[in-house]
């Protein structure tokens, strides 16, 4: 999920979300969404390439943002710290709207295929990770195993966020998930 | 994947990895590996649901075993060594022929349905053992981070065992990459 666009693209992505939760995401159709959204149906398909897309377009930019903080961190970082400067980069893009995020996570927890398919796209995400960190020189166990702790780190963390009764941040709400695994592994 | 068993339920085992390795995974049917393993297709109905089966059928015993073991540790195990009691219950199912093991995962990583299928079995393995956790009186945010972060570290492991050169032990393969976490977060 992007950060809220005005115009077309964020106005179609509220009319989704809302449809998603009031109908289920199975019985709404893109004509649906387009008309709440007051456009077209071939606007809709200007910005999204089906209805799945609307939940999880932010994926490339995701992977684009945490591989180049990962690029950009300090030559003396340790592996754990180019998880973390991994992780802070998807805050700027997912960590604006926690409203939006809360109606996106309870729509796919909702439903089996997107449930598999955010699956398929955390396992994509901690594979390219690991890459990463194979780049900068670190161990091919220690890279992965970097790459699924930090994943870890970062489910939890989200959803900590994202069903909070209190305003925290999602920067927080990982740098607390990184000192709890510190604490459950000391 | 379970223990090599003698008789038809192993022979059909045997016979199913050769031939998705032959062959691959889509182009084998059932009457293939059947006639291979010198049974009928009843036969192997009678052991399996499908031929998918074959490579998840341990599944339900890994969370049995695994559960069992959790609620069987020490009432002053720390969260991390109900997850390590968890895990190190599996290698009695799976860790005993690391080279039917390698057949299967090289079939499950060829094919991008199959690896979804593993995808959603580990998750579910996940969620299983966060819920024992929280059934040894472990907080709900602690629960899921050890539950995860050890489903990473088994990962890891499994596939280096999988992969090693020399004769590594699945138990001892956990443990390493168990090393490895604390290492990476100390």
């Amino acid at each position: 999920m992007g950060r809220w666009e005005p115009g077309a693209a964020g106005r179609l992505r509220e009319a989704a979300l809302a449809l998603y939760l009031e109908r289920g995401f199975e019985q709404t159709m893109v004509a649906n969404i387009a008309e709440r959204a007051g456009v077209t149906a071939r606007t809709f398909f200007r910005h999204f390439a089906d209805k799945r897309e609307v939940l999880f377009d932010a994926s490339a930019e995701l992977e684009e943002k945490s591989l180049a903080a990962l690029e950009a961190a300090p030559a003396m970082a340790s592996t754990l710290d180019l998880v973390a400067a991994a992780l802070d980069a998807t805050v700027d893009i997912l960590g604006g709207d926690r409203v939006l995020a809360r109606k996106r996570h309870t729509v796919i927890m909702a439903n089996p295929d997107l449930r598999e398919r955010e699956l398929i796209k955390i396992a994509h995400m901690s594979a390219a990770l690991a890459d990463g960190l194979r780049r900068r020189g670190i161990g091919d166990t220690e890279a992965s195993l970097a790459a699924e702790a930090g994943t870890a780190v970062y489910r939890v963390a989200y959803e900590q966020w994202v069903y909070a009764a209190d305003d925290l941040d999602l920067r927080d709400a990982i740098r607390r998930s990184f000192a709890q695994l510190r604490t459950l592994t000391a």
